[in-house]
């Protein structure tokens, strides 16, 4: 294993925008604010997207890990 | 990990109005009465909703976590 | 986590009349004579229903919780 | 949780001839000869039915628990 | 819960032939090597069939139990 | 259980090749290099085919193991 | 079980270049910088493919291992 952890980049991004890819083809955008080991996170001022084009206004949600495909800082 | 973690967000909302995006396309409002460690949630007054109209009116539902893909409060 | 738990609902339908959405689109009623941690429930007297209408009378039935997407008190 | 469990009714019905839904919309029928825990069944003089018509004679089978979405004695 | 188990009958059909139905239709043919407390088996001379129609000759394969709906001696 | 495991099967095809049949369709072909009690397994000179037709060369790869359905020697 | 395993491999490809396919049909591409026992794996310069084309620059990205077919050293 490396020393490094995948959850460290979860760490780095609290507080930051991210995007995320979920299973079966939409898009989140928003600010994290917390997380934990299941990968369920919180995000603020999230918006859902289709294509990239902003689709709806979701306020804050909490997002279940379980759906996530990939999460990268934007 | 962050000090905050994503199940305080449920423990806010207890009392409240949340909207709960399903699996498959469906959305489910009420006002979250209980949930546990699976995010298995009862909600009260919970309505079914299908591209933002009211599909039916559910009353009580307890719901599992596991067909959640996202939970807002509204 | 709240006091009261999802599973308390459960407790409190044994023996009354309760309405399961099921993934894949169906719906079963009937009276709850027993359920476990997994959210495995008895009915009695079963109802498979197809958009609200009777499809199949289905008499006593023990029903898998991982196909459960919610349950409502009738 | 109530006093009597779901896996009581399995119990019961050993020797006796159940239907069972499976995921995917087939059904299977036939005389119960013993399960475990995770509900995997065996089943004697088993027969696949499509629509309440029935397509095959299977014999014994041992059917996977995690392919059952309800099992009911007939 | 029963004194017989399901897994006795796979000690029985060791050096025996069997019928297994996979999920997503295909159906697999031979005799039984091995087994494991996941189901995972192997399978000698092994016959892809579909619709009861020989489609492939496998020879001895490994075969995930997750996959599996039943299992059959023929 | 049997004195012999489905797992025995992999030990003695390390360095030998293999067809793995995997979800959704797609069979890879190359030589195993290493596995785990996942069945992840690592092949080299890998090559994915589709309906028997060699559809690209992947050299050395890394298989998760909840992907396949079956593996057998070639 | 043979003595080196598949982690072994994502050790070794820590720093280069990988192409992963995902379940769904898209692929990534990108630089590993770490992993952990789930396969989660964190990619640098990361670029979404379709079809073998460039489909989208993701940047850093966190991927969930449990949505990976295979990885592959480029």
């Amino acid at each position: 294993m490396s020393q490094e952890r995948p959850f460290d980049l979860l760490n780095k991004v609290i507080g930051q925008q991210v995007l995320i890819k979920l299973k079966g083809g939409a898009s989140i955008r928003g600010k994290v604010t917390s997380f934990d080991a299941h990968m369920n996170i919180v995000l603020d001022a999230a918006e859902e997207l289709d294509g990239g084009e902003l689709k709806a206004k979701l306020g804050t949600i909490l997002l279940r890990g379980g759906n996530i495909i990939w999460i990268s800082p934007v």
